[in-house]
């Protein structure tokens, strides 16, 4: 089937979806996004993620390109046209199209709008989630301002790459003070040796996630004990588990930290039923 | 005069210039530029654009998109086709199109390369730097490889834009020992009381830029006295002159920082002779 994308109010084929040279996304990674899951077809934990683009957007003082009404009509549609039943929908907000000039161009230039959908294979990420995946980790290098969900996203390709190149999933980046902040596209989590969940405040050096916040909720609803702070590069190699989250990796297993496996270097439990029960507890938005 | 791009190959209508959704420069800011400027037809310091573009190109691993030689022909057609006199080439590259995903795409996939061209007035220029400019200063935010020209540009246009809230042309970053690195797109300079210019090192916090190595080369040329060391704000506001360089504003004289006066609030002697003698010294390509 070919694919469909939203490109600026219309839906076009995928292979010719196109954006003007001068669009300020291309020029100056000038704008945000947003990846939301889809699950039997219905979008996961869609309020948060709007919620978050309203954020990112004001953030930049980027004008929204529709009402919320109208963007989740689109969001739908994309999901529709593509046939998604388990995948995501991806969307991207610039500041739109202008000479280039780094100041912000005048308030008529209309934002830009992309959102694409495509199907993942669930039961092959489940596999690999079994498996459990290894994270690298290398110091802090992006700009401060990482609680907006920029496309901005060199640094976080430099680091992902290295990680691949290193036979790793991920990279987790450590800040001065040997914090780990996050990974360069999901949250990192360790769970104690008391069975105590830890990810960092999203106060400061982190992308307040989604799945993160779900995940809080979760954790409270089971009576789970959850602690927001930082930690060590060294307390996560010596915790019982590690795991990611995202909405692409939901919880993830981690299984050794720069060559060296945390716990008894397979998935462990707590990371894997927080995986397993995820979506009893994410919001379920109407196809 | 309707404009014209060159767009991976092709020669078309500015209006329809357009690259890929999926593009990775409007996805991840994977990809990096150049803006060389245009007089009286030739490309100005074309050698060292092309050298510093194939730096950026390789500490991101992208390949180049075509040899030198073949880049220089498109170069110039493309200021030929939009009839430029004087003002800027301006050249982009990617690393090509793919399937949205962190990681390097395979090794098959092309990069991606834009080349535009456009007329600047050069009197409206001079009349300006004859005026000179304000500038601001804020807390340096940007990743360390600002040696690496990417198009990550967000952190540059969120601090140039607050510098025009604040009525001034360029917003000076300064690191946390209080010492100014660079605008947000141009390298500073200051004039001391006893004549010397002074300018960052290259080799920490700053874009080498290529203005900058043709300014050295003029200074030592013409017997100036000139310090390659870091200054802080205070020394700046001291000075009895400061300027901003960039292959498009060449060397404009900063007349107030932060709002205080630099110097007698004028542009000084230093920075206007150096900017009316810029080109005798500047390699000029032929057309």
């Amino acid at each position: 089937m070919s694919r469909i994308a939203y490109v600026n109010g219309r839906y076009v084929p995928h292979a010719k979806a196109a954006v003007h040279i001068e669009d300020r996304g291309y020029q100056f990674a000038d704008g945000v996004y947003e990846v939301c899951e889809v699950m039997d077809g219905v979008l996961i934990d869609e309020t948060r993620h709007l919620a978050r683009l309203a954020r990112s957007l004001s953030e930049l003082r980027i004008r929204p390109p529709m009402p919320d009404s109208a963007l989740k009509v689109v969001l739908r549609e994309t999901v529709r046209r593509n046939r998604v039943r388990d995948g995501i929908v991806y969307l991207q907000v610039t500041r739109g199209v202008s000479r280039r000039d780094h100041y912000f161009p005048p308030e008529s230039v209309a934002p830009s709008i992309v959102v694409t959908a495509r199907s993942a294979d669930r039961a092959k990420a489940n596999k690999a989630a079994e498996a459990g995946v290894a994270v690298i980790t290398l110091p802090e290098n992006r700009w401060p301002r990482v609680d907006i969900k920029s496309v901005a996203l060199l640094p976080n390709v430099l680091a992902k790459q290295q990680a691949k190149d290193a036979g790793a999933k991920e990279a987790w980046y450590v800040d001065a003070d040997g914090y780990v902040t996050e990974g360069g596209s999901t949250n990192a989590w360790i769970v104690t040796g008391e069975g105590v969940i830890v990810t960092r405040s999203a106060e400061s050096g982190i992308l307040r996630g989604v799945t993160r916040t779900t995940l809080f909720d979760m954790a409270r609803d089971l009576q789970m004990r959850i602690e927001e702070r930082a930690f060590t590069v060294e307390e996560a190699s010596a915790a019982s588990e590690a795991f990611i989250s995202a909405a692409t990796a939901l919880v993830t297993p981690v299984i050794s930290i720069d060559g060296r496996p945390v716990g008894d270097g397979a998935p462990g439990p707590v990371a894997s039923g927080l995986r397993r029960r995820f979506h009893e507890f994410a919001e379920r938005a109407a196809p």
